[in-house]
């Protein structure tokens, strides 16, 4: 089974990105981490992580599918183009599924991959406005929207998030248990 | 402030921690994580992290609160005994609040902290039975039981779970932003 990847920047926050993965561990799904470089990587709310690949080193073609955690300090990224470019390679291959969470869907609309698609963000309507990447008539204000292969949630909606992208790539996992 | 330390330790559980860590970022409460030594943790659903502090290089007298995620093979824990001799540790401390999801119980019944304490664990009634370290009378079969200053859960329980470490750490904290 081809690998998710799922993308780590600092300040990334965990909990947005926990339950997608635990779905996954449930459903038997390979993960990969990737960071900028091999350097650490703390999240917003204090784990320090080590990634398993950087961007350059991954074997995209491994890859079937994306996972992109919101920041707090998205519109500062670092070395933001690379991240950039490797979404656009990821997504040039065959039917691959993006979710990405919270404010990371600024990513997907500065890599082109929101182009007349339904989406949400966990941004305010200014900043929406002021980076000049998003299609206005295309943002659903819903908790998780799914528009095709690409899922795009807002921070709270992290376990509807993982469920549906859990269902995107056909997972067998228990959709309740988060929810008890 | 003092600080809260969460104990990482091989096939943590990242969701069973994440909404509690994000709670008390929200608190602004500070947080150390703290594994067996240096070496990277790798939790269940595979973020690799890396401890800020050993068991060994902690100052305890920092720590007001512990946090214990549950983790798969609890019962075979490697070095144990280190775990349950720190945990022994910071609760010989004047008024320590614990917080411990899932499996991890079983280290707090192992340390002697829930004698005479009610609480719940996420193990199977056999399970709990065999280990012989937990008061049977003493079991509550709810999602989180708080007996004072001792917080247990069930795994599924952990958005509630990091709510009641919130309150009883008396921090400031959007509580609904979890359950949208």
């Amino acid at each position: 089974m081809n690998k998710t990847a799922v993308l780590l920047y600092p300040q990334f926050s965990e909990y947005e990105l926990s339950v997608a993965l635990s779905i996954l561990m449930q459903g038997e799904k390979p993960v990969v981490t990737v960071g900028l470089n091999q350097s650490p990587i703390k999240g917003e709310a204090s784990l320090t992580c080590l990634p398993d690949e950087t961007l350059d080193s991954i074997n995209i073609h491994e890859i079937d599918s994306l996972l992109l955690p919101g920041c707090m300090n998205i519109f500062d990224l670092e070395e933001e183009s690379k991240y950039i470019e490797f979404i656009k390679q990821v997504a040039s291959q065959e039917n691959i599924i993006m979710a990405s969470i919270s404010s990371s869907p600024l990513l997907l609309a500065k890599a082109g991959i929101l182009k007349n698609k339904k989406y949400t963000v966990g941004l305010l309507e200014k900043d929406r406005d002021d980076s000049g990447v998003f299609e206005k008539a295309n943002y659903v204000d819903e908790l998780v929207v799914q528009d095709g292969n690409i899922i795009t949630a807002f921070g709270s909606g992290f376990i509807p998030f993982g469920i549906a992208f859990g269902k995107a790539l056909q997972l067998t996992f228990s959709e309740g248990w988060y929810r008890k």
